[in-house]
């Protein structure tokens, strides 16, 4: 039996016994304003200054967290709508995760057919060919996926999970209302869109089972929809879930009661609910502490419903 | 009647006959090497070489092309797998492109939840707040999105379009081969998972609908599924569609001959068929002379088959 990268990370959800994974997912107008306004100060209101303020807040959170939790997870849209400095933060952000030894999940959730796939591979797990370099620019571990467009818009990123060890979390069930909308959808054969996706989802990771039984390849399954989230456990023992929608979106540690599984199974994400936390302690001077605290009352949290 | 963007596309279509975006999705393995070797003995082989060599590519491109098409559509994914640098000549092909009265499809396919889609739609078609300043990053006219997710991750850039007059063009029944594993699947009420998306796509854009009958809110429709095409178009009439898969994908004029409405209906993308059409006509010193010469081949193609 190989040792992937699933592997890894549930060895270290097991060492630190905590199956989370802390959304750094900035947000400038829920940032401590002491931050914002010193650089506002220095440099005006500019994208630069944004971006500097980000890598700073989440610097100091992951100072704080990197050894009571086994990952991370940036959100690259709250990067990338600061512009090239603003992706320059979103990389260093990540590399300096990886400084502090914590697996990285790159919530990107992509999709696009095979040709332009590759380059979203290349960049985000893979490396980037100019002339005869290869170029690592990013030492992300798992990103997140799209599936709409079927396995030829996966394949590109399974060549890569291979030759690297690396991983994807692909969306099955979502964590927000709408997703009602087209993964609810039930078909001919009495099934739903979104059950139909995990399956392909399993089959798509079937080469990469690593020696917990989990494969590299994982799904997106919602804590706030905690009904077909046990359908979708039941069906698929090979799939590890990351799961959005605990704390601010609504999930609860009792909403994933009936979730666990050997090893976990899953990782539950949350964002605001860690990196905002200083708001709900009154710690602004201190709000990576304030972060520190609220992944200990998480991890309490799920261990009351844990079997 | 109120005249919107999706009314400025039909009628740049209309004064250039020609229903033909060119897709902006440079490769470095296919440039010209007069141009890559130039820039990798002046910079190395760095991603900043890449990034300027790309944006080289595209001016002269663009410089040769504004005159005789309505719109471009760079795929940002062979922008963004160049790190900053490649982020940079993205939103700069994009200036320039606008500097010359393109319209500009930015080829982005995102998708996440409402909170996040508004950082997504800030940088591509809105604005990004930074303190009390409102930045436009990005002057981008359309963009892609993927429908997975459903109503509210869709709703933010709806917002957007709205204020600022933009429009989407949202994944229906995509080009590729692989489209059929979701976008095929036979629903309980004997239709198909694309088909009820492009139900969902026509109702997201009722409210934004222009003189030509058109909404702002777009399908992406492949070429290359000629019978799914038909059977889209005659279900969607207010329904605008950007149709991949001419050219290099394998879709011709002929099988788009019964696609064809009012106000043509449809824009058709052709990427690698025009700027890399140097190679066909062996014109690598006039490489962007050759793409003025592949889209008024592709002109004369499509019309030969046009009701």
């Amino acid at each position: 039996m190989q040792t992937l990268l699933i592997d890894n990370l549930i060895q270290k959800i097991t060492e630190t016994k905590a199956p989370i994974v802390v959304g750094l997912d900035p947000r400038l107008e829920e940032m401590p304003s002491t931050l914002t306004q010193e650089a506002f100060a220095a440099q005006g209101q500019t994208l630069q200054a944004a971006a500097d303020i980000i890598l700073t807040f989440n610097k100091a959170i992951i100072d704080e967290i990197h050894d009571i939790v086994p990952a991370v997870k940036p959100q690259i849209a709250m990067y990338e709508q600061f512009g090239t400095a603003g992706f320059e933060a979103y990389l260093n952000t990540i590399a300096y995760a990886k400084s502090k030894n914590l697996i990285v999940i790159g919530d990107i959730k992509r999709s696009d057919i095979a040709s332009t796939a590759e380059a979203y591979s290349n960049i985000h797990i893979g490396k980037v060919k100019v002339g005869e370099t290869e170029i690592e620019v990013s030492q992300t571990d798992f990103i997140t996926l799209n599936p709409y467009m079927g396995y030829d818009s996966i394949e590109p990123y399974l060549k890569d999970c291979k030759q690297y060890d690396k991983g994807l979390f692909v969306l099955v069930k979502t964590s927000n209302k709408g997703s009602k909308d087209i993964q609810d959808i039930i078909t001919q054969n009495n099934r739903t869109v979104y059950s139909q996706v995990g399956s392909l989802v399993s089959n798509w990771g079937s080469g990469l089972i690593g020696q917990h039984g989990y494969s590299n390849i994982g799904a997106v399954v919602g804590a706030t929809h905690p009904g077909e989230a046990e359908e979708l456990r039941k069906a698929l023992p090979n799939t590890f879930f990351l799961v959005p929608g605990y704390g601010a979106q609504g999930g609860s540690g009792k909403d994933l009661k009936n979730l666990w599984t050997k090893n976990y199974g899953m990782i539950i994400n949350s964002s605001r609910g860690i990196t905002g936390a200083y708001k709900k302690y009154q710690m602004e001077k201190d709000f990576a502490k304030a972060s520190r605290q609220a992944v200990l009352d998480m991890k309490a949290d799920l261990e009351a419903y844990m079997p």
